[in-house]
């Protein structure tokens, strides 16, 4: 089975993709550093200090166990703006910032919205396109995806997300949804994701996989598991590289 | 009620929209004359005589009834590829057009996903996307309206499809997929579309509606029912005329 594998990595061995599929948190945009960004203008408009590398950290890190929280406790969907207000509603009271009014919190919540690319992302994305069918993969829902499609310029050609599915990644049935609504086999759909867990579910499918090396996503200091499994048929550096490393 | 929303028709009563879902076959794209363009080559190719305006009609026209014929016959879902193709068989052999391969049978079939856009729809829906989410709202499977829209250059921030619904327009759930992904109110979304039946589905459940008028969709000697109802909000010339209606 590896040896399988291995014999067919390189773009010469990735002839039948048609599509990729891009994970969006992390992978396309650089959350903390936008959300950095966001919050210094919210401590200047409302004089509070904050360590906001911190809070963008802590934000994105309770995203999952209220994620696994919510899934459990209600039987119906909790889209990832409801599950991000959650997490932000705590955060605000941890770290001590009082005094926004529902109206600026809902506005804050939405900075997820607003996320800014990676400087490679849009160019990296524009050179793909040329070849292959561009979508999202994503747990964020559609119209955060849209929202920060039309904002960042992303230029994907179709906004796939976990909502559709009403299952989140890594659950099978989310991959799955991609395949059926692309109309192809999971040999002609290449995931792209910073995360290893993202690109192994993927990969017990049957898709191919591009790992994207981020090692700046969560902040200067923090130090990310890069590591490639062997079963990733592509490790990039950037979007740009993916690109350069798929002959366009 | 009607005397209410008459109040409002207009663009100063329109300001909460904030999406526009249109139809695609026929409203965006031009189904017909694409549809003979490429059966003139197949003619050329294998010296067959056909009137290809009155076999894309009767293409257009097998739709409906197959699809009925589909759902009611499979508890699956049957997308629109494969009712196109049913359709074509029995086209194939009714106009005496044989000798064709399984792969160029294939091949034609997918003249769906290569249609032409109307000479207004690129310019108009640039213009409509600077205020805009732009969405298709089409009984196409996603796959095909993926395909026409990098073929056509139709600029969609979101491709929406009765297929994601599991469930063909004028079926109510198609039109509350779109709500529900969009996360949008029906008042806050504008159905656009060349046909009647459509937007009174849309207008039943609340959205606003654009009739755009598509005299030659079935050709130059056909005459097609262009009277707006009064519950239409606005009836444009086409997509480029509903633009400058809207202020863009």
């Amino acid at each position: 089975m590896f040896t399988e594998l291995k014999s067919t990595v390189g773009p010469q061995g990735l002839a039948d993709v048609k599509a990729l599929t891009f994970d969006v948190f992390g992978t396309v945009v650089d959350y903390r550093s936008s959300i950095v960004a966001e919050g210094r203008r919210l401590s200047a408009a409302h004089g509070v200090e904050v360590n906001w590398g911190d809070f963008a950290d802590a934000w994105r890190a309770g995203y999952r166990p209220a994620m696994e929280r919510a899934m459990r406790d209600d039987s119906s969907w909790v889209n990832v703006d409801a599950i991000y207000r959650a997490v932000l509603d705590d955060l605000l009271e941890r770290y001590g910032v009082v005094g926004l009014t529902e109206e600026q919190k809902v506005e804050f919540n939405f900075v997820w919205h607003r996320l800014q690319p990676w400087g490679d992302s849009v160019p990296g994305l524009e050179r793909l396109r040329a070849r292959y069918i561009l979508a999202t993969l994503s747990n964020g829902n559609v119209r955060l995806l849209v929202d920060m499609a039309r904002h960042a310029k992303l230029p994907w050609d179709l906004v796939l997300s976990s909502e559709i599915a009403r299952a989140y990644k890594p659950d099978p049935r989310a991959y799955r949804m991609a395949l059926d609504l692309l109309d192809l086999q999971a040999g002609e759909v290449m995931m792209v994701a910073a995360h290893q867990y993202d690109l192994r579910a993927a990969h017990q499918l049957g898709f191919r996989t591009a790992f994207v090396m981020r090692p700046l996503e969560h902040g200067p200091h923090a130090v990310p598991d890069l590591t490639a499994d062997d079963s990733f048929d592509v490790v990039a550096t950037d979007i740009v590289d993916l690109a350069r490393q798929l002959g366009l």
